[in-house]
């Protein structure tokens, strides 16, 4: 069988995006693949995963340490999103991992924080081996074209909108 | 914040519908919560996933055990999902896990396996804490009538079609 790094792309605005994502490394992992994940966003990650992520030796590094969306300083924000793909370009072209989980990538790009052209740049020069997923809505056209598997995570249904709360375990 | 026990599908052609569910067992895992895990394919996990699972104390149990595509007995096919589905619910209702997930329990429903009264009446008298997840394609319209959140996941892209073979630790 060939071995063959993919791009793995989920978008859409439903849920799961994340989660199948993580799903992704947990197979890896138990395939004895080496995993990291860059988080994009702060705070993104609740205690489970990062709880589980620590029994499973899965590597995480959040990026987005002052990034919220409440923020009024665009150009810090960008700033702070160039250090961070600056982080993750370093580890896709290191050829150390076998897989890189972007998370939330794809609204950094969607929202322009970031140059397209020059992910798909990094994309396309990186070792052979290495599977990237990118998870987050609106993934740009230019991101999908090079793509080798893009799902999207319609919302169907959601709890949130019929006045549930969140869940401990679930949700977060 | 109120504790609620939710019903939750991943249904659609798309890839990500078990490893989103796997994602939610890795949170819930992480926050200490009792999660079960039964599977109604016969080999559908494959070793990536077992791994991990071991690594991180999740039950699985695989209950599909001799169920095929290509079996030519379907009275044969129907008694096992009849007893996979009898040791689920028994699951469901005994209260001793806070997530149970029913991998691929959707697409038996829609085959008819399986009576989907019989399935809405256990998770409508499922113990109140009791989270449970459904996958696979095909959810029946009663099933997503009664569920607090159904997400479909779409294939918009997929490396099979491109004659991509599927890759360890991505695929299985």
């Amino acid at each position: 069988m060939s071995q063959r790094g993919l791009i793995l792309i989920n978008t859409g605005n439903g849920k799961g995006k994340t989660t199948a994502a993580l799903g992704v490394a947990f197979r890896a992992i138990g395939q004895g693949l080496t995993v990291s994940v860059i988080q994009f966003f702060k705070g993104k990650w609740k205690t489970g995963e990062m709880e589980a992520a620590r029994q499973l030796g899965l590597e995480l590094t959040p990026m987005g340490k002052g990034f919220t969306w409440e923020s009024k300083n665009l150009e810090e924000d960008k700033e702070l999103m160039r250090r961070a793909w600056s982080v993750a370009s370093e580890k896709i072209l290191s050829g150390k991992y076998d897989l890189v989980i972007l998370d939330e990538l794809n609204y950094v790009l969607g929202y322009g924080y970031l140059s397209v052209d020059e992910v798909i740049r990094c994309l396309q020069s990186r070792p052979s081996h290495v599977h990237v997923v990118l998870t987050g809505r609106n993934a740009p056209d230019e991101i999908i074209s090079i793509a080798d598997c893009v799902t999207e995570m319609r919302d169907i249904k959601h709890p949130y909108r019929r006045g549930i709360a969140a869940q401990k375990g679930i949700d977060f």
